[in-house]
Formats: C-alpha cells, structure tokens, sequence
C-alpha cells in the first residue's frame, strides 16, 4: 500500500449461508478524488457488524443490498484528508459510511465528526457510535426498564450488549446477560457488573434463566433469535417488552429462519415484541452520544474493542462475529 | 329437564389435539342453592369461544386452568331466578362465567347487568360482550389505526373479526379481511361492508394481501396465527402493529406450535406485535360497550349470530369453532 493507491473489498457474489473469502475481491485502484462539496476521508478503523450480512443479501429490508461489484458497506471513523466542502477541512476527524476500504470520497451529510479530545478514536465505533445508539435508543426508548426490573440481553459481552446490561444498571434495573463460555461471562459480571451471566455454550439456559429471573423477566433486549429467544419468551413477565435488534443465530441459514414457537407468551402476559433499527434515530443521535459520553467519563460505561489488524482480513475476520470469537466490539485497524 | 335439576357438562380429561365428547362428562344434577351473596342464574345462551381450548390445558396462562372434574368454564348470558344479594332480584338479567350448565350460582363480583330492553341477549356475548370488548380494546387500543391505513384481520366473518374491520372502518381505516370461502367473503364485504376479503380456503392469500394492501399492513389483527401471520408480517408498513389475539390455527396442535419465521419483519420495519388478554381492560368495559351501544343504535355495527339449540350438544357444536363451520358469533341457546 502506498499514498496514492486504494485497497478495497467488494461484494462480487451474494453469500449463501457463511459469507465466503470467495464472495469478495480484493483490489487496488487509485484514491478517489473528491468532488465538489465532497470530503475525501482516510479510515482508520473499520466497524464489522452482525448486520452487516443482512445489507449482502438481495431482499427488501430498511436500506438497499449492496449492489454487485460495489465496495463492502461499513461504518468506518477516519480523518478527512481532502476537503471540497466548507464545513470540513483536512485533519477533522469523521464517523461515516466509508466502506470496507483505505479511502472514501464521501457527500458529508450523514457523516458525524469524531472529536478524538473526547475519546480514542475505536469508541466512535463502539460506545458513541452505532452500537452505542443502538443500545441506548432499544433499551431506553423501546425498553423502558423501571428500577427494579429484570433486564436480558443476549450476546451480553458484544457491542451492543454490553452496554445494554450496563445502562440498564445505571437506570436502576437488574441486568442479566447471556453469553459463549466463562472467559465472556467473567466479564461480563467482573468488569461490567452485570447482576448475573448465563454461560449460554456450557449452561442449560433455560434453568439459568429461570433462577436469576426469579419474577420474570421484563425486558429481553435480543441480538440472537433462535432458542434463546424461545426461552425467554417463556418466562416473560406480565406488560414485558421484547426488542428485537437482531437475530445473529440466523443470519447464515440457508433453510427458513426459525421463528419463535412461544410467541403466544406475548398474548398471555399482555406483553410486546418490536423492532428497531437504528437509523431511524439518527435525529436524536446528540441525545444518546451526550448521556453516553457523561457515563463513560463518570467511569459508569466500559467498553472493549477487539481490534485487528489490516484490512486485507476483512473476509476473515468478519467471520469472528459469526463463530463467537470475538470478545468485544470487533473492529479493524486500516492503518 | 325439569326446573329441579341441573345438566351441566364436566371437563373430565385433558384434551389431546382436539377436543372429543369422550374428554367431558354430561351430568345431572339438583339445582344449586344460593350462598349467602350469590345470585342464582338461569343460562339462556352460553357462549362457545376460541379460547376455551386454552382453558383446557394444564398450562401457565391468564387464566388457572380447568380444574379436572369441574364444571366446563365459558361465558353465558341469563335471568337472574333468586338471589341473595342486595344488588340483584329475581328477574335481573345477567352476563358472567357461569359455565357449561343449566344454572348458576355465582358471586356477583364479575358479574355484569343485561337489559333486554337495549338489545336482544344474544348480544351481551358479541356485540355487546367478551368479543365486542375484545375487538374494541385490541384495535384501538393497541392496532391504534389512523384514517386512510390499512387494517387486515383474520377470521374475519368471526366474532371479533367482524367487528375489527367494522371499527376500523368507522374510524376512517381500510379493513381487508380473511375468511374461508365465498359465502364468508360475500357477507364480509356486502353486510359488514369491509374494503376488500380474501378467501384463504380458496385463494392465494399472498397475492391477495399484496393486491389489496398496496401501501402495506399498518394494523394486522391476528386471530389465527400460522401462515396467515407470516404472510401478513411479510407485508407490514413502516412501524406497524400487529395484534396477537388468539392462534386457532395452533390450539389443537400436538406438536410444537408454529412459531412466526417472519418476525424479523418487525425489524426492517420498526414495527410492534403486541399480545393482549381482554380482562384486562375489564375497568373500562364501560366505555367499551357506550361506544358499541351507540354504534349498533346507529346501524352502523352489524353482527350476526350462530345459535345452536340444546346444551346437550356441547362438544360437537364447540367443534364447529376448529372447522370454521360457524357462520357468527357460536353460541347455545340452553333454554
């Protein structure tokens, strides 16, 4: 790599089930000149999320597929190299759409500066950008966890669920966490101070579930589906509320999803399930990164990113998700 | 029968898919007496419901089951024939759970009054009862349709389906129905006056909704659960709602309930699937049966009633609910 060329991983092929290092091609072309009223943005790091394999399939859904041949959509923070926009000039720092790739000539609108004074730049990433919004608009908005309720939110030492478990502790409510293997759990109950963690590989769930639910369970924040889903809806608590921000257990099926056999629990405890994407928040950002920034500078949030490194990985370690081997915000380090 | 004695049905087993005459016992038995503060009520209509099948199993729900050896629980409407409490006197009409029987002595706490004189008793278990409560709290209460959207409702020339798409349209909503075959359909849209129905026994359901729903589903009221309600997912608009009454679909199922593989439309669309038990707006029937008394003063609520003779054909004429060979609101007429 040098100065004047741009490493990019497109989408060439739609995966069927696991995406495949054969689904992408990795190329080099010249960097981007930005156009007029265009930034033109160095990434440094590059965010690898679950929903990500959704935006590769070829189905209707809240935004476009990525066309065929286009560069891997990604959420990315970098610094603005070149600017023919008034508002932006070279050294800001931006949080934006840039794609799995070394440059991005972007439109502004829609990018975020990233003030790197307030935090490393990773955590525009992870606790003040999408996966942050994301748990602080599903558990607050949709959620609403009184004080003294119980809170479950699956993939618990992830992203989003790490923070779910810890902002619902900052409202008052209990948080229980659901999550692959005692390394994870540890964590998740240690550094978090979640209430308790279900080892979800190793425990029988469902008696995890039971026992440190002992009234229900009144939020069940869901990044899974499947199973886990089903259980919890069996022990829902009456008026509980079910959000569904993802289902990464089905992702990469190649048969039908599997729905959630309990849902009727919902009838029986006058209780909700609804979904949400984030976006659709994107006005109320400030709110969410404001309350989110106060908490992590009261030392009231952790976060852990699990960077690596080189964006030649990309297909690889966008894997990491999918298997569970990522602990912590999974991310990598274009340069 | 004679007025000395009481014939009254027992749940004697549990049902297995099904119920059949062999899981209930038909007695006779001498009239109860009143305790002091009980009403004693003769039945003349008993209501036969979807939900009594869930009554019958040994489950967790809103409701204890049955107990084995008690009288089978529904919803009947009758004259008061001697009473023990102040508030009531012999000829009083009233509506409550008085059972699969002849006669009833009963605590009047739940108990609501009837007059004849506002409509024919037949309606204090429609119209003006369990269903119309039902169909008034769930749509407007949680499907909250605004003018020029769309509400779908399943069994729809049933006796909640009925009256959904007849409020939705009264609030200035578009109601397309679903109901098995031509004389169902013709009733939906010709008596009821609903926008459009689809006849699930005979027609592509998927088409039809596709067809009919061109912006989407904003409201789906949900009676029966199976694919009917993953092709009404499939089909919602943006932050819609969808009301989980009931799943006949699935009651007398043995295996594992269908659970909705198309939930994660709730995702892509910001929307809600919101379950609810009817008894629990028992504090605002009051307001419920105002605005359904004026609505059928005014014409403007039809209803139509499947009223069978006998008491002694209690379970061949539950079946009916199952077949979907019920044309209306399923009742006995005891006397």
């Amino acid at each position: 790599m040098n100065a004047s060329t741009n490493r990019k991983w497109m989408l060439t092929r739609r995966p069927v089930g696991l995406p495949k290092r054969s689904d992408f091609s990795f190329e080099t072309a010249p960097v981007p000149e930005p156009a007029d009223g265009q930034i033109l943005v160095r990434t440094h790091y590059i965010s690898l999320d679950p929903a990500m394999r959704g935006w590769m399939n070829d189905a209707r859904s809240y935004v476009p597929p990525i066309p065929l041949g286009d560069v891997m959509r990604a959420g990315a923070v970098g610094e603005v190299v070149a600017s023919r926009h008034p508002g932006w000039k070279a050294g800001d720092h931006a949080v934006g759409m840039f794609g799995v790739q070394d440059y991005a000539a972007a439109d502004p609108a829609g990018v975020q500066r990233a003030d790197p004074s307030l935090a490393p730049l990773p955590l525009f990433l992870s606790v003040l950008g999408m996966p942050g919004m994301t748990a602080y608009f599903g558990l607050l908005d949709i959620g609403n966890p009184q004080p003294g309720q119980t809170v479950v939110v699956s993939a618990a030492s992830g992203a989003v669920g790490a923070l779910v478990g810890q902002i619902a502790r900052i409202k008052g409510a209990r948080a229980v966490g659901l999550a692959g293997g005692p390394d994870k759990c540890a964590y998740v109950t240690g550094e978090l101070g979640f209430d308790a963690c279900i080892d979800y590989k190793n425990d029988d769930v469902g008696r995890g579930l039971t026992k440190n639910c002992p009234n229900g369970i009144d939020v069940y924040f869901d990044n899974v589906g499947g199973d886990i889903l089903d259980l919890c809806l069996a022990r829902l608590a009456r008026r509980a509320r079910v959000i569904i921000c993802g289902a990464i257990s089905q992702y990469n099926n190649t048969g039908p999803v599997k729905g959630p056999a309990n849902y009727l629990s919902l009838l029986v405890n006058n209780a909700r399930m609804e979904g949400f994407v984030v976006f659709n928040y994107a006005a109320r950002y400030g709110e969410g990164a404001r309350d989110m920034a106060t908490w992590l500078g009261e030392g009231r949030l952790k976060s852990r990113e699990d960077i690596v490194d080189g964006i030649e990985t990309f297909p690889e370690t966008l894997l990491k998700l999918f298997s569970g081997e990522n602990f912590g915000k999974l991310m990598i380090k274009a340069v």
